[in-house]
């Protein structure tokens, strides 16, 4: 008996989380024992309110599997939701299980981060545990690259791409002036300074900006900053900075926290801001020369003007590769790339348990930082260039990216 | 007998300044009457401090000449140096003059926005009186798009295609959730609002945001703010706000200032931040859902990677034709471009007298904002959509931009 696909989308966005939901479908619609391609709109969220739409009659071309690919965010919607533990709340799962009968569902694709693959692996054992053939497969997708056990995750090729072409461009911006200056620039990552790292990529291509990188794998100290910044600023009169959010203190706290306390608005309030500010007002303070702090904020994880070619071309292939192995009997599996070689860059996919991946965070290796925790080392460049090669064309209406939308109508049950 | 020709650059960066430059050197090595063709680096404080260069023998190809044109920033560096009045420091116009002497110049074209344009009139009124055939022409360029007399500026057609482009990312970023939001997107601008007002341009391809849009040239009310977010938060969960770094209460003050009096950091100093903090924590404080605030920083004016083809063919332009009106014996004056149609687009070049531009600024039109003061009306899409239309290729090195650099080593005079 035929079944059919549902697939969802959960976490933060990114650039390439709908080229794997393009490779989802694309593949899906080769395979005869799959009968409808359902998407649950907003996660998992959507799937308990029945926020289903069908796919398949949706994606009549080509070009519009192209546009979808090109699109950033999440076609499909997002939520934050993570599954209760099984024994907390059975009732979520038997209402899951009881949709899923509804409308028929025998593969279940949730493209997703750490949080995301938790609730795949919880899905999946539930299923496992009620002998049900329901096949759970986690997409990777995560800006951050943190998931354990693949080489690295889709989203992150064009981010980097976009951090490095926007680090080189801010570079060019702050050497026009002949004076004194800090430019400090705050990447995302809030425990893994993978995004943060990639702002090494100028070195690659002959500039020396930026001049000072700190990442949260390295103990980060604000005396120490000031140092490295003075002595930088002798011999390049542009300091240009680039700072992880989530860069820590000896003593375990966020430097973005820790000079809060005494801060407060107009109104008495706490005013938490980011660590670029933070290090922007120390500069000021104690240097007292041009300061600005840049935040490259929500564009790094969208900005799907910056396509990566080769991350593009990997997340499509990711989705492509969880159907082809769900309907080889696999389930409670993650899809993950294993390098093969730097030069030339040859990944294979592979699959990983869920359960090893979820809820584990892969850190930047402390061996590509140097040793004074204020730089990355050439060591990184291997690693990260392959990821940001190749750009991809994107449809454009009156001069800006035109991108995809589904048509919401949630349907009723197809048995 | 030959003179020589030397140009610089003032003011802020764009992306399009180094197409004028382009033009300039280009029509310029057409015309035999034309000695060397210098640039001084950083301005007129460059050519004060004789930091001057030769331009010709470094641009080798038509490849070199399209990779100066997209590379962002200024390649001759800037100043903010504006030239004293000439009744009170005759001595800095006689050093010029000298210096001028010295490397046989018989032409000065400077590159900038409205402080720029005042130093080209003194100057070219300084040689007037002195009766020396110094040709001194200005060449306009600034994201802000406020200099007079001209329809547009170059530089401000790319801003804007950044800030459209990114606008229409973060739309698709912040609809991925189903909750209640608030995204404040703060353009720069600090007294004219055409970059904010180009955040409409996502409007002509069919998206409702962002849903509200305050400029400087309309008055600006916390209260009414609030209400207006109330309002649309009732028809769309996520509500996204383009607002002017620069918009002013009804007494004048600018908004992001009116609320930091009692705002301290811990070292008890006054910490200004820019208008999106300022809403983004009375949205916080006002309505209490989630609230982000973004600010599209210095990347609006040096994204080389989105340029508008448009504005760097017509920078480019703009520069050549300020060499032929040179020649032509014309003098204080700045190139401009005259609209004859906007469908077809249609522009002509023209001249102003500098005097009638220098320390002007032209505002956006309060016919083309809503009533209300909160949005931006239809009116302005002619107007703003040709200019960024089109799209640019650029020369890329590892999967990011490869800027275009002059050797800057400083040329003694060659008569």
């Amino acid at each position: 008996m035929k079944k059919n696909l549902l697939i969802a989308q959960s976490g933060g966005p990114t650039s390439a989380i709908n080229a794997s939901l393009s490779g989802i479908i694309q593949e899906a619609m080769k395979h005869s024992e799959i009968g409808e391609i359902y998407g649950a709109v907003n996660g998992i969220e959507g799937v308990l309110d029945r926020k289903i739409i069908e796919l398949k009659s949706q994606m009549t071309s080509e070009k519009m599997f192209h546009n979808l690919e090109v699109t950033p965010a999440m076609a499909l919607g997002s939520c934050r939701f993570r599954l209760p533990k099984l024994e907390d709340s059975e009732e979520v799962y038997n209402k899951i299980d009881e949709i899923f009968d509804e409308y028929n569902i025998g593969y279940f694709f949730y493209i997703g981060g750490n949080d995301s693959m938790d609730t795949a692996h919880k899905l999946s054992a539930y299923f496992d545990k009620k002998q049900k053939d329901i096949r759970v497969m986690g997409v990777p997708k995560t800006i951050d690259n943190d998931l354990p056990n693949t080489d690295h995750t889709p989203g992150f090729g064009s981010a980097a791409k976009y951090i490095a072409t926007s680090m080189a461009e801010i570079i060019r911006d702050c050497e026009v002036y002949f004076l004194d200056s800090v430019t400090i620039v705050e990447i995302m990552g809030r425990n893994a300074g993978w995004l943060a790292a990639s702002a090494c990529l100028p070195h690659t291509i002959g500039l020396k900006a930026p001049h000072l990188i700190y990442l949260p794998e390295a103990v980060f100290d604000v005396d120490k900053f000031i140092e490295d910044v003075k002595r930088v600023q002798k011999e390049h009169k542009s300091v240009i900075v680039a700072v992880s959010e989530g860069i820590k203190l000896a003593d375990g706290r966020y430097a973005a926290e820790s000079m809060q306390s005494g801060m407060v608005d107009a109104f008495g309030h706490k005013y938490l801001s980011g660590v670029g500010k933070f290090l922007e007002r120390t500069v000021a303070d104690r240097i007292g020369c041009k300061v600005r702090s840049i935040e490259l904020n929500v564009l790094q994880r969208c900005a799907g003007h910056v396509l990566s070619e080769t991350d593009i071309t990997e997340a499509r292939k990711i989705g492509a590769h969880a159907v082809r192995f769900a309907l080889a009997g696999e389930t409670g599996k993650m899809v993950i790339f294993h390098r093969i070689s730097d030069k030339p860059y040859l990944v294979r996919t592979e699959l990983s348990d869920i359960s090893d991946v979820a809820n584990l965070e892969k850190t930047f290796p402390r061996e590509w930082i140097n040793e004074e925790g204020n730089n990355i080392l050439p060591a990184a460049y291997d690693y990260l260039l392959p990821l940001i090669q190749g750009d991809v064309p994107y449809p454009t209406q009156n001069g800006m990216p035109a991108h995809f939308s589904f048509e919401k109508n949630y349907v009723t049950p197809n048995k």
